[in-house]
């Protein structure tokens, strides 16, 4: 097979006309789609990829409601590779989708053209989103044997729990240890996505090969002073929440500003409330989160102990009260090298502007690389970053460049850490 | 008649047994009270009033609901005295009901132990609260011709005009333009009132003497930049609204502390919100509310001019977009110096702790001084700076040495700048 098949192979048209066809499930009104977790509509869309499967492919459900439909049952091992169909509330058309159809699209390609030497599994994961019972990335971990019974009493807006939403999709899990796919089969886990930020989109990059995965710390702040009469309350009498609040905010962004500069970090307040907040009042009580992010675990610690000693002088110095809640902290993860360095020599052998960067969301790929399991992502740009919003937009060339890549991925042996194209040929 | 005659009369039992009765009208769950302008229980506590009034008293009503009970309907002078009944959604016991009880306790005291040199006027005011049509001092406004037509178009929370609500009452006011009370006939007004802050609670003074009424200028700002991912956008690729608006609270703070040491200033934001704001986004969009009062207008302009170029200079530095809508801007006012020096001498005389300070929040005397008429302000501790509220206290300490001095004042001439009490008693 030479880079010409592939990429004549590689149909655009068919990866939107089948975008097209998950979008219709569940589309809004402006453009956008709700497709929950555990909903008819996501299962809608599971039925609608799985008629798009050919007699080359052997489907298995298990019990947690993922698809795997491998391409040869009888081997030992298999490249797994695909994404999620869920969304969030009024999400955008790419999101999940275009991984699945991305990696569909791949395997049939790499059939067509030449043999693939370890055979590929068409996988669709589902309930990536946090969005319905506040659990994310329910179909990896079910898969991976990581649920336990705590988490399937986990309720949606509608107080319908977990397992009753999966009953109604007629899914039963019982056996929660054990995966329900043979880890030892699995040669790797490949998943395409929008990069859901603004870095692919600026540099007009098309392709992204995720390195790791940044994961956070995260604590929801509480800050109380005296609610008092704006007019009536001299400067030196206040206790006044926001302004501690806002000296905060900007704390957390000066120290993850500096922490950037020197390893990978992100640091955010992305919301605030002030309770009983007026026009003529000082406000007494402000309640905001802070987010914290790196692909390094012991920077990411370092900054963590900074920002709360900060927090804690701002507080001291103004009388105010202060709690500090964690409410999240999760493992960062190095995807694995071999698998990132396949990818990464491909691009650079295809001449398909590509950088290597960090993931800033978590996405099921993260789960199969810390069960062991050698993982490699590819993102492709987000147009202005916009994600989980009915905006979601990725232009055509890096579709194709980046189905054109996990093709030729799929060609040699991805974990091999070096692209199976030989000699690109000449152009002319 | 003497200090002893003065304290002796004024009776705290009366003016609890009168508060209470006032505070069973509207009176909320929690303890608080709920009687809004041109409610049925407004008219309600105004009839209640009324029914307190003995046969020395002759009442009218004027178009605008407010209530006039003349000690003396003949002659040409009267001092009139008095405060509000409504209030805001659940405030508290004291404010507005205070000042006419007080007022009230201070005129039958004056006529019992001697012979005012002013006939005394009971002044009830409607309409104070902006709560429930968003326009402030309704009554004093009309009472002194400062209505117009665009004034009784607007709406309360259920859409109701306040033209409606006045006709709900049977009140027809017509020539808007003129006066409701004859301004000739006003030698002075005065009010008392629960200071709303923490200054006279802090330092144990019972009485404050308002010099001045501090105004606002407010603004609305909206801070805008780009709604991205936390953990997908590095640091330096952001817009961050939250972060910018966080830098812009500060600087309010700074620039009101820094003004508060060279003149009479405060600068406040007492509300913020984040549009479409979450834990794992930057967030886009930030709008809130800056409140800056004095009562030197030359002294605000300045710090309004510097505020302004500060804001601007940080949306810039962060190429944030910024709208600053100007919502209000009012003249503070400086209350007559002979009455005001009246209060502060009987106060002195008396032996009563007490300071003079500026009022932080508006009330119906600014409006008299507005017009011109010579006008004073008592203020009694708000225990915690406490109002609008249903926790609002005063000591009793201070409400009977308030009502005392309001009794000696209306005991002299109140405009003559000299306490009215030629030499104090020793106490033995």
């Amino acid at each position: 097979m030479s880079d010409a098949d592939v990429a004549a192979e590689v149909s655009l048209d068919r990866i939107q006309r089948r975008l097209d066809a998950i979008w219709e499930i569940g589309r809004t009104d402006d453009g956008g789609v709700t497709r929950l977790a555990y909903s008819d509509e996501e299962t809608a869309a599971i039925e609608y990829v799985l008629g798009e499967l050919d007699e080359r492919f052997t489907v298995r459900t298990d019990s947690i409601g993922n698809v795997f439909a491998d391409t040869d049952p009888a081997a030992d091992r298999a490249v797994y590779l695909g994404s999620h169909l869920d969304s969030v509330f009024n999400g955008g058309r790419l999101d999940g989708a275009l991984g699945v159809v991305m990696a569909l699209e791949a395997i049939e390609v790499a059939l067509a053209v030449g043999e693939p030497p370890v055979s590929p599994t068409l996988a669709v994961l589902r309930a990536e989103e946090s969005t319905r019972f506040g659990q994310w990335a329910i179909g990896s971990r079910g898969a991976l044997g990581q649920l336990t019974v705590e988490d399937f009493s986990a309720t949606d807006q509608s107080s319908v729990p977990l397992w009753q939403a999966m009953q109604d999709q007629n899914l039963q899990p019982r056996d929660l240890d054990r995966p329900t796919i043979d880890l030892d089969r699995i040669a790797c886990f490949l998943e395409t996505h929008i990069e859901q930020g603004r870095v692919l989109d600026e540099q007009d990059e098309h392709v992204g090969v995720v390195t790791s995965i940044r994961a956070p710390v995260r604590y929801r702040v509480t800050v109380e002073g005296d609610s008092d009469h704006s007019g009536a309350t001299p400067m030196g009498m206040r206790r006044d929440a926001i302004a501690g609040a806002a000296e905060m905010i900007t704390t957390v962004e000066r120290v993850g500003d500096t922490a950037a500069g020197s390893g990978d970090l992100v640091a955010t307040v992305g919301d605030i409330t002030a309770d009983g907040g007026a026009i003529n009042k000082v406000c007494g009580r402000v309640t905001f989160p802070i987010d914290v992010r790196s692909t390094d675990r012991s920077h990411r610690d370092e900054v963590e102990a900074t920002l709360l000693d900060r927090l804690e002088a701002v507080a001291d110095r103004r009388d105010l009260d202060l709690d500090l809640s964690l409410v999240d902290r999760s493992d960062p993860v190095e995807l694995d090298p071999s698998t990132t360095g396949t990818l990464a020599s491909v691009a650079d052998d295809l001449a398909v502007p590509y950088r290597r960067l960090p993931s800033g969301g978590g996405h099921d790929a993260m789960n199969f690389q810390h069960r062991g399991i050698p993982t490699g992502m590819l993102f492709v740009p987000s147009v202005d970053g916009v994600s989980h919003n009915p905006n979601e937009a990725t232009p055509d060339d890096a579709i194709r460049d980046a189905t054109t890549v996990l093709t030729h991925a799929l060609l040699g042996d991805p974990t091999a850490g070096e692209s199976p194209i030989a000699e690109p040929e000449s152009n002319d």
